[in-house]
């Protein structure tokens, strides 16, 4: 879960999302309307006797901040609750399984504030099982060839290369989150051509000036940073209060449209396949 | 306002409430689900430019817990927060203005809990406008003969009595908030014939032996408080999440309604005209 702001078990609770499943919470930094649920999502989570860990990736000051709310609010937790705490000022990796890879990306805030990119592991080639079993392959090498291996024929000593039996696999998908920030070109290297960028978009671009002082980003920054990193998708948020309805919002749109025509407008609730 | 859950400020929004006019926050007690909200609510009034004073009345422990949440999330707060304790072992006037007083009801909880009695002043009696003037008592003597005083005539020295120039106030409300508790009778001579009483009831009758354990109540104990205390309507709530709707909620009703008839269901967003 990246960002855990105040009531996000109740909008958990009324999207019937199974928070059991919840291993990893990623703080992108610590200003109140990113991290003041944490201390009731875990209590709620302790009322609901889950068990195992749930790990807290943030700047170092969560735990100073956070262990004591704990300690006073739910104690005797039935899970493990750990921080882990990353520097914001480089790009570094936080987590790693057998399919998935999260760095950070340093972003430019009043307050130490990280980016967080989600990236896929390559996937398996897929095998053209027909042919191998034309070929007679034991199935005990179809997944060192679905790996990249070639195959060698033990009687007539024979190579098929890998590229003979598989095609190319699923192009493996990127997430870029990045909240709250200014801009900052510093960040294109790292989430250069990922599929889907999340980036904030506080003010219009009459506001540039605010956006500056405050550590935001206009629509047009953003869509500026989607073009130069040449993502796939751009996802505005995190609109200025200033904004009240949707209709006050598409002048967000429209001003990245002309930048970046694949933008879109987020709103609570919603639901992006990547 | 009494209590400040996670998503308070939401809430409030959401049911255009000038938040504005709150200068005294009431915590019960320090559990998640009565007072993670604060911080949010303070740092939202804060970027409000809200000046002034804002008052938590609480148990001592909350000036431990929050003050180093609103120095880390909201300093330079446009106003003053600040906290005063009180002794949730004994009865206590923590406000008074010129109509209304504000006391502490030793509550039985986990935790050191209060609950809150809301008592209006005595209001002015009713003037008589016509009777005075026909009298010809000057106006200026209107504001103390509706306070109570008698009217002495300074020529003819005919002492007229109150009671022939006004009729009897409005009656003053008064509203007790009991939340969180298990039953407890030392309450009843501190809200004796209040006119609506909230008490928590967590639990149906069935499940007396957990409220028990847990320091709540059941629909039963709070009405039989309700008839003991002799107040004018009760009004239930703080259901376990076992309720799942309002038709399971109706249960506690029904069980409640057959102590005290004048029994009530709450639920988020009411309003109740006292």
């Amino acid at each position: 879960m990246v960002d855990c702001g105040e009531g996000v078990q109740i909008g958990l609770a009324r999207n019937h999302i199974p928070v059991g499943k919840i291993g990893h919470i990623l703080l992108s930094h610590l200003h109140g309307d990113h991290c003041l649920g944490l201390v009731g999502f875990i209590a709620t989570l302790g009322l609901g006797q889950r068990t195992g860990e749930i790990v807290i990736h943030a700047h170092k000051d969560a735990e100073r901040i956070f262990q004591p709310l704990f300690d006073f609010f739910c104690p005797n937790l039935s899970m493990k609750v750990t921080f882990q705490s990353f520097d914001t000022r480089k790009s570094e990796v936080i987590y790693e399984d057998d399919s998935l890879l999260i760095k950070t990306i340093p972003l430019s805030h009043r307050v130490p504030t990280a980016g967080f990119l989600f990236q896929e592991k390559p996937r398996d080639r897929h095998l053209l099982v027909e042919k191998c079993e034309a070929l007679g392959i034991p199935f005990a090498y179809f997944r060192g060839i679905k790996k990249g291996m070639d195959w060698t024929n033990p009687e007539t000593g024979e190579v098929i290369p890998c590229e003979m039996l598989t095609t190319d696999p699923t192009p493996s998908k990127s997430y870029a989150f990045c909240s709250d920030t200014m801009y900052s070109e510093s960040i294109i290297p790292i989430i250069k051509g990922c599929d889907v960028l999340y980036h904030e978009s506080t003010y219009s671009n009459v506001d540039t000036l605010k956006a500056h002082q405050r550590g935001h980003s206009t629509s047009v920054e953003a869509a500026t940073i989607a073009l130069k990193a040449e993502v796939g998708r751009l996802l505005l948020g995190h609109y200025s209060s200033q904004f009240q309805s949707y209709e006050d919002e598409k002048i967000l749109l429209d001003e990245a449209q002309q930048i970046f025509p694949n933008s879109e407008l987020t709103r609570e609730q919603m639901v992006i396949d990547i």
